[in-house]
């Protein structure tokens, strides 16, 4: 469900930082809220200083991230607060800790109009739902 | 109107297979929207499998799509229900009828924030809608 | 808080006339928002003819931009099309007078699931915004 696009200046991360990096961003979704590894989709994309402007100035150290939650929507504020505290803990090790400028948002997206190879997602909490966790794959159902 | 945001493995398209992956995305629209073609920007990006992680795995085999709806929203859940389903027959060919994983879901995003060409767009079912479909191009109205 | 993406041709801008756009599109949030500068990040993205297509048809002369409004949203309709006709006369000088087409739309995220430098933004009109708009970066408040 989760759709992460992150941009990040070239050379910030080996192939080994950036599957530490989606693995540690999978574990949020998996620990906190029993969705299926593989709904979470991390898609890296090396941006350029001269491509890449904050305030209108080229940046070459920083990691701009937007996430779409598609899956879960809270309405709870207290639970929206600590889904970015504990995301921002999540981030950190990759990009504050390591001197890079780190800003994400997340914006969320309608349920009814998301499919994974073909099926719309089984309900949360179905059985379905539960064999997908567990299959790790989409399952005709 | 809709953006279309494709990612996909090196190599898994040709131009000729990008073009008429495209056109049938954008046939959805002006068949069952009455939309006009150009409303329908599509945009493939590459993503090499050590930059495209699923679930934390790195994946050379999927297709992650993004799309954005502006001109047209919808509340009605039938309606909503055969758009997710009539996208994911046109997709098919495409990704998962060639052994590629698909994932795709779609945002609605503000009508009355949206220009083309300088110009808001014309209400839908007016005569310069009307015309911006028979030209296929945004003409002063 | 906005964050822009802006597709365009190979060789359409250089490292110059992009840092001038972005300057731009800055100078609509710091003079009509009181944003502090570095809300605004700024991403290009280069797309070949033969992965940007419009109506289905590859395209060599188009810039299609996404921006996510996330510090201010307005339910005004005035402002609201005030938004769009600045930023379209914003964006000519960039695009449609140097005869390349223009689409762009704007989408509205949420404000409380965003984080800079592991830090909420402070409330707009607070002293510690002010602090962030003088300073031009996240001060812990």
């Amino acid at each position: 469900m989760p759709l992460w696009t992150i941009y990040h200046p070239p050379g910030a991360y080996t192939p080994q930082q950036k599957q530490q990096f989606s693995a540690d961003i999978t574990g949020f979704y998996t620990r906190y809220g029993n969705l299926p590894a593989f709904y979470v989709v991390t898609v890296f994309q090396e941006i350029d200083a001269d491509s890449f402007y904050i305030g209108g100035e080229p940046s070459a150290a920083s990691v701009r991230i937007k996430a779409d939650h598609i899956a879960v929507h809270t309405d709870d504020p207290d639970t929206r607060v600590r889904t970015r505290q504990i995301l921002a803990r999540i981030l950190a090790p990759h990009t504050t800790d390591r001197g890079l400028y780190c800003e994400f948002h997340i914006d969320e997206t309608p349920r009814d109009l998301w499919v994974l190879d073909g099926m719309a997602p089984p309900p949360l909490k179905s059985e379905a739902h539960q064999l997908w966790v567990q299959e790790n794959r989409p399952v005709p159902y």
